[in-house]
């Protein structure tokens, strides 16, 4: 049996060498278009930014290592120019030698990944940052000394990590983002602490905003800025690479990509395809475009396991994301509050803002936490983080708590490893169950920040119970201030009708709640708190500044 | 309706706040034996290594606070020293004033914890690590310029946190375990790594060894050491508070704790309980004694709850746990290997060295995993970690995904956040579960490190497929080296008869075994590579020593 893979990183590789150990007679070859396979492609950023000084780091397999230990043929820069699939063979093209070959093939597997969206700017060199020769160009063309400037285009996960990166490298750096804020899994009330941590390290970030002209090296933006960039990294996203799949007829799926089933065959059973250029099952169970290092070596390793006879199945895909964007972690999975919306989905949100572990110990940091939920049968349906310490543990936790079924309420029971280091005896996460529960059992009806405003109007008080010192630091406009330790004293001062009450991450909300609910007033609590309304109110103000300058 | 708590710490202090969130209407009084309620007892012993610097962060609240915020009335320094249950009374001194009260209730709860294992030393002060008035007399007792000597008395969690600490307050400290390793939820091969570790820092441990006699402030240890010690730290276990229980005639459990029901009701239905002083679900379904600071606070909720009319239920107990020791994190759940075998249950067990992100990422670390899997239906029975960075989020993942539902071998499609500095794109989980996988579906035979000297002796023939340079650092004695790079050419060289390969970790192994089956080779992998092996041979070789020196 031969075995042709085309492209030679995560998916295609994971694909070659899982193949090879399910079948040692397999003959299986590996096109890689680029010069280099196997290399570590989420660390190209880091190079740039010299947090990973050795290119050599980069590299993790040449073609002759992938011989001696998996038998491998694999010839870069091989391109593959069509594949003929009643013939089943594919023509190639040999750019060292400039040669043109045939190959045949009793299986293919397509894991050519995808392209970056084409971004052309007459007089200022375009590169994306994907893969080894991207890398090499832009530390070609920009000094350390910050005597050249740099463009990102996109403010998604990778132009994130440019960002950073050239901020790092002494780079004066401008962020351009279309939508009105980066990160697009994350709700605004998150993304705009992603900004902040962005602004604060002196990136120069500008949300709805785009490149609207290019001329004689000059960039002028929709905003009227205009800038003279040395470089411009194109980070504005990618399409799967399907030109060699259409052209032989196989199908797409709605997205753009090559349509899969969850075994990775395409529609022709010779021909499998894995990683960013193919269609995963999405969150809803329709197909969607996922583009993720582990899901492509994940379904090229489901992919070598069917070739070889066995029965495996991907699973549908949560999204699980995690970027670093300098002092924070930012993470998210599943569904998004935004996304929801959109779908017209009913949902329940939840936010909180614990501290990573025990306050008592050194070292614990405040995090954001949210969580959507259907209220139809308490699943998880999504999780969104930002912060400091921790951040990666607790969406993990929720992306397997939701793989495994695990309902918001149970979160409250999970068991969690608690040493005053790595948590709390409530951890971030019971405390998520404990506050759902609270509002799927109707122990404290929540307000969402964004729904204050209306409730407002309706004729609802706000009652502020923070600390005087609090309050004097920051509070919703309107707000009746009375402590919440001398709440039952006080409870005369209240307005008639329904009450909103805070604090300021919505913990002493909760107690006020129940507190007034009791004394039979028409009480909810502002879910989040302080936190949580005044980030969202940041970047409701953010949006409408930016569209008010257009 | 009038609530007595007795206790005013984790489990007690949930059980009445709780409850007055739910009801405001309830009188609730907390007694408290001690000086201090609501106290960060799992910080006591970085008080003494000075690592929290003010103590006033040990305390979370005051009677006062409490007493403002939740209408408790909490009362410290009063024991309560009989309950009469037919007149639903208890009797309880007053040890400010000498005064007996009595005091009637509709419902009790019962929260008095545990008490350390009694350890008596003729003129040498020994003190628990239990409470904020020990860790005062541990702080006036030992000075920091390391004039005096400490020994602690077990090496459990408690006893570790309390070696730690005092080596860092500069204090010569040896550690006395009576059982032949550390830590007894690690198997010996995770263990011995703790052990390491604590060498490493300057502890003076000595494991299979016990106090034999104290006599004039000398300590004779069980090997003949002799030790005049300033101080000693009874960690050596703890028993369940139960007079009061005993006395009043409730039901207590097999392990000494009082017996409740999943709701935390004891056999009286006015009487609660909750803690250390309980017996929980244990992993098999029977009553366990497992004292956790987490299922305290869960189960006063719990009980909080239930009195308030609500079904909320307990779930069994995993015993998820972690511990730091100098730079390692240590971490476990369900069951080990040892309990298992004991137990006469089946298990397979699985042993892996991830990094704990992306190898080329700096600050990534090698940790070491152990899974334990049910083989009748490949669910997870239980896990052990021991490394740096990321051990404890390995740890909850895992104990969330026991609680899920989520079998071994599904370990391999969970989707986790992975960046380069969080993970790798097939993360330490997926990988388990690959490894998992493997065995379960009988791609890749494996042999535990404890069952290579018999298959060695029924001529089994042993292959380090490791490069000459990593064999020349360390190796099995007796084992054939082949690379695994030059093995497809030099299958010629192998014996006849079944093989047993290993490499580093267990991977290249696996390859080389797929390599060889499939050449008509009876080969099996050695689990977890020679950093199992050699970390399971050293623990083997520390207990034979002490049981030799004795």
């Amino acid at each position: 049996m031969r075995v042709i893979v085309i492209g030679g990183v995560a998916g295609g590789m994971s694909a070659a060498t899982r193949l090879r150990r399910l079948d040692e007679s397999a003959e299986i070859v590996v096109l890689e278009q680029g010069s280099y396979v196997s290399y570590a492609n989420c660390g190209l950023p880091y190079y740039v930014g010299g947090e990973i000084e050795d290119r050599a780091e980069l590299l993790l397999h040449t073609p002759e290592s992938l011989t001696a230990r998996f038998r491998l043929d694999v010839r870069t820069q091989h391109e593959a120019i069509a594949v003929d699939r009643a013939a089943r063979r594919v023509e190639v093209m040999d750019h060292r030698s400039g040669v043109l070959v045939e190959l045949e093939y009793d299986v293919l597997v397509l894991a050519a990944g995808a392209s970056a969206n084409p971004l052309s700017a007459a007089d200022i060199p375009v590169h994306t940052l994907r893969t080894v020769d991207d890398v090499d160009a832009i530390d070609a063309l920009l000094p350390r000394d910050g005597s050249a400037t740099a463009l990102v285009v996109g403010g998604g996960y990778i132009g994130i990590e440019a960002t950073e990166n050239l901020v790092r490298r002494g780079v004066p750096t401008t962020l351009v983002h279309r939508g009105p804020h980066v990160l697009a899994t994350l709700d605004p009330e998150l993304a705009v602490l992603v900004e902040a941590e962005l602004r604060a390290n002196g990136v120069e970030l500008r949300t709805s905003t785009e490149i609207e002209s290019v001329d004689r090296g000059e960039v002028r933006l929709s905003d009227g800025e205009l800038l003279r960039p040395r470089l411009i990294v194109n980070a504005s996203g990618a399409t799967p690479n399907t030109g060699l799949a259409r052209a032989a007829g196989l199908r797409l799926g709605a997205n753009g990509g090559i349509a899969v089933d969850a075994q990775n065959r395409t529609s022709d059973p010779h021909v499998y395809a894995v990683g960013d250029g193919v269609e995963k099952i999405g969150l809803d169970g329709e197909d969607a475009l996922v583009a993720m290092a582990g899901l492509a070596n994940r379904h090229g390793r489901t992919a070598a396991d069917v070739i070889a006879g066995r029965p495996e199945r991907n699973s549908p895909a949560l999204g699980t994301t995690v970027v670093r964007v300098f002092g924070l972690t930012a993470a998210s999975l599943g569904w998004s509050e935004g996304r929801l919306q959109r779908a017209g989905r009913p949902y329940r949100a939840v936010h909180t803002h614990p501290m990573s572990h025990a306050a008592y110990f050194p070292g614990a940091e405040r995090m954001a936490l949210k969580l959507l939920i259907d209220p139809a049968d308490d699943a998880i349906l999504g999780a969104q983080a930002v912060g400091g310490a921790g951040v990666d543990k607790r969406i993990d936790v929720l992306a397997v708590a939701m793989a495994g079924g695990i309902t918001a309420s149970g979160l409250a029971r999970l068991e969690l490893a608690y040493a005053p280091q790595y948590g709390q005896a409530k951890d971030p996460i019971n405390q998520l169950g404990y506050v759902a529960d609270n509002v799927r059992t109707g122990t404290t009806a929540t307000v969402q920040w964004h729904e204050l405003p209306a409730l407002q109007r309706d004729g609802a008080a706000v009652v502020d119970v923070r600390s005087d010192a609090e309050r004097a630091s920051g509070a919703i406009p309107g707000a009746l201030g009375i402590p919440l330790d001398e709440l039952r004293e006080r409870l005369d001062e209240l307005p008639d009708g329904p009450v909103v009450v805070y604090c300021q991450v919505g913990q002493r909300g909760h107690t006020a709640a129940r507190l007034l609910v009791q004394h039979g007033v028409d009480a909810r609590n502002l879910d989040g708190g302080y936190r949580t309304w005044s980030a969202g109110r940041a970047a409701e103000l953010a949006a409408s500044e930016t569209m008010e300058a257009r």
